[in-house]
């Protein structure tokens, strides 16, 4: 993407309203605009690492027959006398009257209207399991909305659901996603721990949540030492970490293990409950077992905070400079900045060290504008895409270009040709498709 | 896909409440769920084809530099007051208050917010032209809601916006996006004719609409007879349609051309308008020229009816039986129908099947149920594959399968590998990874 054709309003100074750095930085990066309390607009570049953010959960839920649908935003009322959640949710939900005075509300939760979807069209244990998730927006009218898109009122969630048909079977199914959260967000390049935790007004009587590990976190976490050798990118590490103690403060016992604990601080990004026939029994889902009994299918749900996921990932990973974004979450992989681009040599040598590297499957943000090199180099840090490339007219002369790694803050001087396969070698696992030899 | 691990609620006699086929038609094959009235859930085989409509969107978008973000779907009134567009919409707005008593209203269309955050992103010319879009909720409160996703009320919506310096640039812009829509609709497979329009609400002085031809289309198409010898996938003769004439009944001049029109029915699905300064103007969202004077840069704005569009073309593809899905918005692109899957030696080769199109990169959905083969193929001419492939215990000991191409009803009986060159040979452009020799 050339700068010069983006759309990409980073802010000079640090913006006032902001109290956390999260916060901070998306809005002076121009990831997100605020529009109303609690309500933002993601704009281009934010849009990028949410979308994938999404790909990396869509992927995880189809390794799983977990499927994809779409409910509204919009929920009549009605469903929620039924399950008698209108009342438990209280103000937090935002609700309306259409022009019929029909009472409807705009969705914070959806485990109501998914069991009403599952029982249209479930009639039989032989189609269980079944499991559905989706991406959706949903509406929590805080009474304080604060921390940008972290503790916002319209957000990003996905919220998967499951049905089955015995108690082992569904807490089976409970242990495969917890697993297979694990391992998404391992996949991103993030650090999660999951905790036992409350099951406050979702209900039920298991649940998790999954914290990333982050100074500023408001959570305090309690966790075995082990935990921190874990690959987790390797199923059997997946499997170790089931054993080992964790949990949130609210749940920890310290009377329960022998062992030393870990603490650190965490922020919540995702929950999962095991609820069982709560909500298949009050709406009356019942299928028929193999016996042809009328039976109520037991349930689960699995929430990803998506928008405050990309906030928690920058909480954990950013200096005094701007974000350090883990390379799985980059809004691009490189940051080709072209020093005094009136030169034309520069313009054209950096142009088509620009189209190569596109070709090659890798997203690079090209800052093709005329401003000074320090402010160039200001605005990358605080973008902070996790390789600059860097060429101006000196360099050039030398047939050289200088690689800096954002993280470590390394510096590289190499050849055009051996940059790239720098960047090559270090960005083969995100690369889009792999033409390069 | 396995349809044993599918969640594919198909439903056996025509469902009563649909007035118009695509309406019957998604919801009898399982691809939509209706919730409350006008408000629908996408299911899994209809978000299929929901997102390919988006990924064609995206595409075209990105080829002319339009940037995508991802405006809130709940706005403040306030907005809505200064560009006095608050009374304009009246009722069809959704509108309600927070618990602090702050108005909000459910987004209909966003120029009004977009306008907003171009005002502070953009202040001066040299970063015009600026061309972003979204694909979200929107919410028209309709009296009537029916149609099923043809005339619901939350709907999802492709909406782009694009500011220009000078009245020449915006109008470039503006052919340039109806010159991308035309291409756009084309590579999904859809006739589509843009015709002359009247502005209505968003105002301006220049607006078309995009009409996919069906026979049951509420509008009158009149268009010159030429229109229907252009292959519109060729950028030249995108070029040729701006000559020839096409209007919507309410614009139609007969007396304004000398040669014969057809005529058809239309459905829109798509509507474009040039509004100049009207939303710069009220918003005070101005930028420096070049000379340093502050002036309103012109606007215009794009939207496609995402859901609307799925309904319509199964408006404009069908049969007595079903659908009979263009390839490019197939939700899958092969049924794979197994019959006796109750002898082994058809349940693995079937599987070997259908493990091996997919790995080609072909979409098939693999209906291994033991049902009876009436019931199998008439399931698959409802949802509309544009291929099927069947084989049971007989065809096998011929080392045989048969191919029947759903549009055309034409059958093909081949040896196992013949099929498959015969599939790859005809969805090659619709393969994601075309890795078959």
């Amino acid at each position: 993407m050339k700068l010069s054709n983006y759309f990409l309003p980073v802010q000079r100074n640090k913006p006032q309203e902001a109290q956390i750095i999260s916060h901070q930085l998306m809005l002076q990066t121009g990831m997100i605009n605020a529009e109303v309390s609690g309500i933002y607009s993601w704009l281009p570049l934010g849009l990028r690492v949410l979308k994938k953010v999404e790909s990396f959960i869509r992927q995880g839920m189809e390794e799983i027959q977990c499927h994809e649908l779409l409910m509204p935003t919009v929920q009549p009322a009605e469903l929620w006398h039924k399950t008698g959640r209108y009342n438990v949710y209280g103000q937090e939900t935002l609700r309306f009257l259409d022009r019929h005075n029909r009472e409807l509300l705009y969705g914070p939760t959806n485990e109501d209207m998914v069991t009403e979807i599952f029982k249209r069209a479930i009639k039989s244990y032989k189609h269980l399991p079944c499991r559905l998730f989706q991406i959706q927006w949903k509406f929590r009218d805080e009474i304080r909305p604060r921390f940008g898109v972290m503790r916002g009122r319209e957000f990003l969630m996905k919220d998967g659901y499951s049905f089955d048909l015995t108690p082992q079977q569904a807490e089976e199914t409970y242990w495969l996603f917890l697993k297979t959260y694990v391992r998404i967000f391992a996949q991103m390049g993030l650090k999660v721990i999951p905790v036992k935790a409350p099951t406050g007004p979702i209900g039920g009587d298991l649940s998790h949540e999954f914290h990333i590990v982050a100074d500023t976190g408001e959570s305090t976490l309690y966790y075995d030492p082990e935990y921190d050798n874990l690959d987790l990118n390797q199923a059997d590490a997946v499997d170790k970490l089931l054993d080992l103690y964790a949990a949130e403060e609210e749940m920890h016992d310290p009377s329960s293990h022998a062992e030393p604990v870990n603490q650190a601080r965490g922020i919540e990004v995702g929950h999962i409950f095991h609820f069982g026939d709560k909500y298949t029994k009050v709406l009356d889902a019942a299928v028929a077992n193999n016996d042809g009994k009328q039976v109520f299918p037991l349930g689960s749900s699995y929430g990803i905070g998506v928008g405050r996921l990309v906030a928690a990932t920058i909480e954990a990973n950013h200096d005094e400079s701007g974000i350090k974004w883990p390379v799985q979450l980059a809004p691009f992989h490189i940051g080709l900045i072209a020093l005094g681009v009136k030169d034309q040599n520069v313009l054209d040598q950096s142009t088509a060290l620009y189209q190569k590297l596109s070709n090659l499957g890798l997203e690079v943000l090209f800052d093709d504008s005329d401003e000074s090199p320090g402010s160039k180099f200001n605005r990358m840090d605080l973008i902070g895409l996790p390789y600059q490339l860097i060429l101006g007219p000196k360099s050039l002369k030398n047939d050289e270009v200088e690689i800096k790694e954002r993280v470590t803050g390394d510096r590289h001087t190499l050849s055009t040709e051996s940059a790239i396969l720098f960047l090559t070698d270090k960005l083969r696992a995100v690369m889009t498709t792999d033409r390069y030899d």
